[in-house]
């Protein structure tokens, strides 16, 4: 039964792929414009791939050197062979989405501010077409590889002995559990090298063209104005695509592995694919109800892209019902609400997000209202309102997990109660193909107005397309929440995944908290966040410098800037900004990596437990807050400048200005790579178990 | 032979406080200068009298009802009936040692100014002298409070039946550990009160005085100049000494408790009091150790207060082993180690502290560097600086922790391992006297410098004030840096206490991280914080905004201010920071005291454990980051204004003036009533333990 249902999971990953693919080539063939509007495009799209490249081109350094690690781990017998394989296909299929997510959407820029010459909808549609492929990609692809690692563990273990102590069914878990870390160490490099390239583009433009020239934000003749278009595409695109991919895959494999745990034999293992199978498939459906008249209002659109979103989720939720009921039988049914409340925590979440982070609500007001009083008031608004808004998604996680636990039937079975958690962060990704569609859909948005800035359409254009940004900062904010939150309940059960990994390799954790190597691990992963963030922010601020280097040397260099008569060298603002990111994504993300290894090895495998659960606490909660703090004040200083308090230019918006700059790196930079340190700390802790366990110097 | 010891206890009790009585008549056989001094001093005492005034009678209207509520909870035997008159015994006599420093600081400000009319030595004498009494007369009436305690518990459960389940120690010990509640209490008001007090007056002094206006700090034409100086006193005197009172006898009564568990007897639970006299004593020894020639430089006074430190913890040192050694027995000498790791500990995080903040060293002069960019990246920066700075504190910790554990035998017998951990805490407090002495002796230089300038003092004088405030800058960094430190490991020791307190009453605690109900409430403790910072944080903004309202209309009603011609009403200022103070104190306070309670009823003492755990954590890490952040902004202002990057006025200047002014209630508001938190929460759920395990819904 169990296993008819999993061919699901193969059908469900090529319809996404079929449906983006179709998606792809009908935005392909929609009008790209004037030439000007092409040939801006063009320079974004040829930023994009150049740093594409060069990223991909380091990474894969990266990549083959674990891979020889792991290689030389699974010959001394640490690891299963496959594992440095699946490590590599985890990276190169993460890889994979990031590169045509990207393609898709430096494509769509122009097309989508040219279809905004007609009507705000038609401008949507293709925007929204572009995310709906990156957000098919994703999951299909993810999907896809899940299903050949399944189908072709199944067919080994069938044939081949079984690793000693394990059944086949847990060699497949196991094995498959520890191809998360090169989706997650992928996730890592785009999110922190992405951060890192697109605030630093930002600010280095905006310090010097806003500032110090006082030439509007897309302005053509600012040098780092193309970087600046390529970074929302690289951060915002291929970075929360490679973050999802991960949260994606590590929830299902995490989930599948403690089912093994839980002794729901093989349905336990192949529910979490079937259901993210079922998503794709709701997903598919969501996309067609995002739409609306021609002339519909921003409101209307928004009303549109929610009803996708909750249409598919209701659509998962039904067939859950009835996939739990039949695959895992009626005594499992409470499995069922475990998927639910982690559904209802994703939405919840993301609207909270939105009530945080939107100036039509009180705390994003007041911390307008504080521009009246000076730049430290708005700064201090605008970490207060962040922290506040930690509270309401923390409980909300709470509640899913309590319910996702007890329903589960954890009080009478632990295994199963953790299983139910681990679902329920499932249950939550499983509508990804959409949810991420109307997230990918914002950098898209955002571009045409650049485009049509540069491309001097005319003021109703760019008055269509800062519409459709201003819908993009709401769906952004949503996806931020979410994203954040199906990171944190990834991270618990891959922490839960880690125990149980110790366990079949006949060890036992210790996870008390009064255990001294718990709490010093506790102390040390409640730490690693705010270094990791301080390392993020810095290396924005070293980055930011040197484009302000560059772009101040070309407007004294290069005469005729200003006048529009010489055209300045956007490559090298893009080259700079993709060697500065490059290099100040290594010390971070080795922070990431070492440091379970190092506490593991020096404090032993209890510590890793206190270093994985201290670190997702803290690193969820600051996440929220330095998102919502930066969102915050992204949607302040658009309040002051939509005629409050004085409007553009005037001392409160100036105050403003400042709390947004301080909020690029909070929201785009460090807050969203939290979601991967917790992630990626788990993953690794886990490929590394047994290494640590057989080296470490604490017993 | 430990009960013949502990006889040190009340003795240096009385010594402490003698000496204290001693060093207050001579400040106040000083010299108190010129009558525009003594006017001002006196308008500040007044001020301060008035605020202490209000506070402790809303204060008392808490007490009271409480007393009640827990008179009622020992009626329905939850409590042994000592419980809630030691809760009253402990917030009297913390609030008696906040009256008592609070009266010598605001005595000694003018008197020092007047001594450094003579030199910055005798300056230094009075302050430090001023400093001292606070710190002798908190660890001289904690030591009472202790000793009396003790003494009366010992003589009554020797003539009284003991409760069921308990021998006589335990009993003792038991009863000890809840009168902690009453100086946490005490505390936290004092902390959230004094802190929201002495930032809403100078962030409101300044931003119209300093800002609008433009007449310099602590000009004497500012009607809130006067508040400002209050504050000082009430927040980083009375604040600060009923931050550490409530850390040093909380360590002291949690190592008892947990000495009793520990298997040591009589021995184990008197040993903490006895070193605590020990302390003392040192403490008193060590103030000798600080003077130096009249000529001297700041450089060498810092190495005076220095060595005053050192020799009291070297004395300390020597001492413990033999107390140790011949107390405990051989066979416990590992306590000794334990100790010794406290005190290095404490000693280590302070260093670390200065180094941070200090404009000496590079993190501070990156902060000044980015001034020259604008005020973004000065906050960048900072928060950068602070999240950075957490990592080698929180390092700190864990090695004292590893090492007291193990040290004390905590392998072969864990209880052993956690007393340990417990007395690591009391070795870090042991000199807390001569510590809090150099710290809290910051504020009175800092009045003295108000005072000078007030009255008009010649710019020698001024100076040497300055040097004073300056040296008080970076003992207050140490200090800031120390009560931190402390109160984490007072945190775990109570949270240790708390799992023994609710075994002792035939219950269990579950606390493993992977048990749903602690992982929930490490989430909500970890959110914890986070939410208590944003409400203090928007508590100082509020308030500073009334200051702001009210110094507005005097300089606009009041004809002649600003000739010098009219008087300012200098009472209303203080009036209303009162008022606000007292308002806006009551929402953080209750959630620290609620958010124990309410998580033990609803979801249980499992997760109770994990809220403590969760709000430790992060507590400890967030409480570092804002005080180095805070600390580093105020050095990189001072720094800039010493004349680098353009000095006073540049827009680097500016820049590091809104820096500065977010640190302030991040250093001196948010950042210290953390301590608090961690600390009282722990409190209340070990007073209300037993009432929790019989009404919880979570059984």
């Amino acid at each position: 039964m169990g296993f008819d249902l999993l061919l699901l999971a193969p059908v469900g990953s090529i319809l996404a792929l079929g449906f983006a693919l179709y998606l792809a080539l009908s935005i392909l063939k929609m009008d790209e414009g004037t030439d000007k509007m092409k040939e801006i495009a063009q320079a974004v799209r040829v930023g994009a791939q150049a740093y594409l490249k060069r990223q991909y081109l380091g990474i894969s350094i990266f990549f083959v050197v674990v891979f020889f690690i792991l290689l030389a781990m699974a010959m001394k017998n640490y690891l299963v062979i496959f594992v440095p394989f699946a490590f590599l296909t985890g990276g190169i299929f993460s890889g994979l989405s990031g590169f045509i997510g990207m393609n898709i959407a430096t494509q769509s820029s122009n097309r989508t501010a040219q279809a905004a010459s007609k009507s705000l909808n038609s401008g949507l549609r293709v925007a929204f077409s572009s995310g709906a492929v990156m957000g098919l990609t994703v999951v299909g692809l993810g999907l896809l590889d899940l299903s050949i690692w399944y189908y072709f563990l199944n067919w080994y273990y069938s044939c081949h002995a079984i690793p000693l102590g394990t059944d086949k069914i847990a060699a497949i878990t196991s094995t498959m559990l520890c191809f998360g870390m090169g989706a997650s160490s992928m996730a890592l490099f785009a999110r922190v090298g992405g951060g890192i390239f697109t605030k630093a583009a930002d600010v280095g433009a905006d310090l010097v063209g806003k500032v110090e020239a006082g030439i509007p934000e897309d302005d053509a003749r600012n040098p780092a104005v193309i970087a600046d278009n390529v970074g929302d595409n690289v951060g915002d695109v291929a970075g929360m695509g490679a973050d999802l991919y991960e949260s994606y895959v590590g929830s299902i494999v995490a989930t599948s592995a403690l089912g093994v745990a839980a002794g729901l034999g093989v349905a336990g293992v192949t529910v979490p694919m079937v259901m993210a199978a079922v998503g794709v498939i709701a997903s598919i459906i969501g996309t067609f109800f995002v739409k609306s008249g021609e002339q519909a209002s921003q409101k209307v659109l928004l009303a549109a892209l929610r009803k996708g979103v909750f249409t598919s989720s209701l659509i998962v939720a039904v067939i859950s019902y009835f996939l739990v009921r039949y695959s895992l039988g009626v005594e499992h049914l409470g499995v069922y609400w475990s998927v639910l409340a982690g559904l209802v925590a994703g939405v919840l979440i993301g609207l909270c997000t939105e009530y945080y982070t939107s100036s039509g609500f009180k705390p994003t007001r007041s911390i307008a209202d504080a521009s009246l009083t000076g730049p430290a008031t708005v700064i201090i608004g605008g970490i207060a309102v962040g922290m506040m808004s930690t509270a309401i998604p923390v409980i909300i996680v709470c509640v899913a997990i309590l319910i996702s636990f007890f329903a589960s039937g954890g009080a009478a079975n632990f295994n199963s109660g953790l299983y139910g958690i681990a679902i329920s962060a499932v249950g939550m990704l499983s509508t990804l193909g959409i949810t991420l569609a109307t997230d990918a859909y914002g950098p898209v948005a955002d571009n045409a107005g650049g485009n049509a800035q540069m491309a001097n359409l005319p003021p109703e254009v760019r008055k269509r397309t800062d519409a459709l940004d201003s819908l993009g900062n709401t769906t952004a904010a949503t996806g931020k929440g979410f994203a954040i939150g199906s990171a944190a309940l990834t991270a618990l059960a891959l922490i839960a995944a880690y125990k149980d990994q110790v366990m079949i390799l006949g060890k036992d954790v210790n996870t008390s908290m009064m255990n001294p190597t718990v709490l010093v691990g506790l102390l040390l992963g409640g730490m690693l966040p705010f270094l990791f963030c301080s390392m993020t922010m810095r290396a924005v601020g070293r980055a930011a410098g040197k484009i302000v280097v560059e772009v101040r040397r070309q407007f004294k260099e290069i005469i005729g800037i200003m006048e529009g008569t010489a055209k300045p060298d956007y490559a090298r603002c893009v080259t700079i900004a993709t060697a500065a990111a490059q290099k100040e994504m290594i010390a971070p993300s080795l922070l990431a990596i070492v440091a379970p290894i190092a506490v593991g090895l020096l404090i032993g495998i209890d510590a890793v437990a206190g270093l994985l659960m201290g670190a997702t606490v803290t690193g969820f909660v600051l996440a929220v807050m330095m998102a919502n703090s930066g969102g915050a004040w992204d949607n302040a200083k658009k309040f002051v400048e939509e005629g409050h308090h004085g409007g553009k230019g005037s001392p409160a918006h100036k105050a403003t200005v400042v709390g947004d700059t301080v909020g690029d790196p909070f929201k785009d930079t460090s807050g969203p790579s939290l979601n991967i340190l917790i992630k990626l700390m788990s993953m690794v802790s886990i490929v590394f178990a047994s290494f640590i366990i057989k080296n470490t110097l604490f017993k």
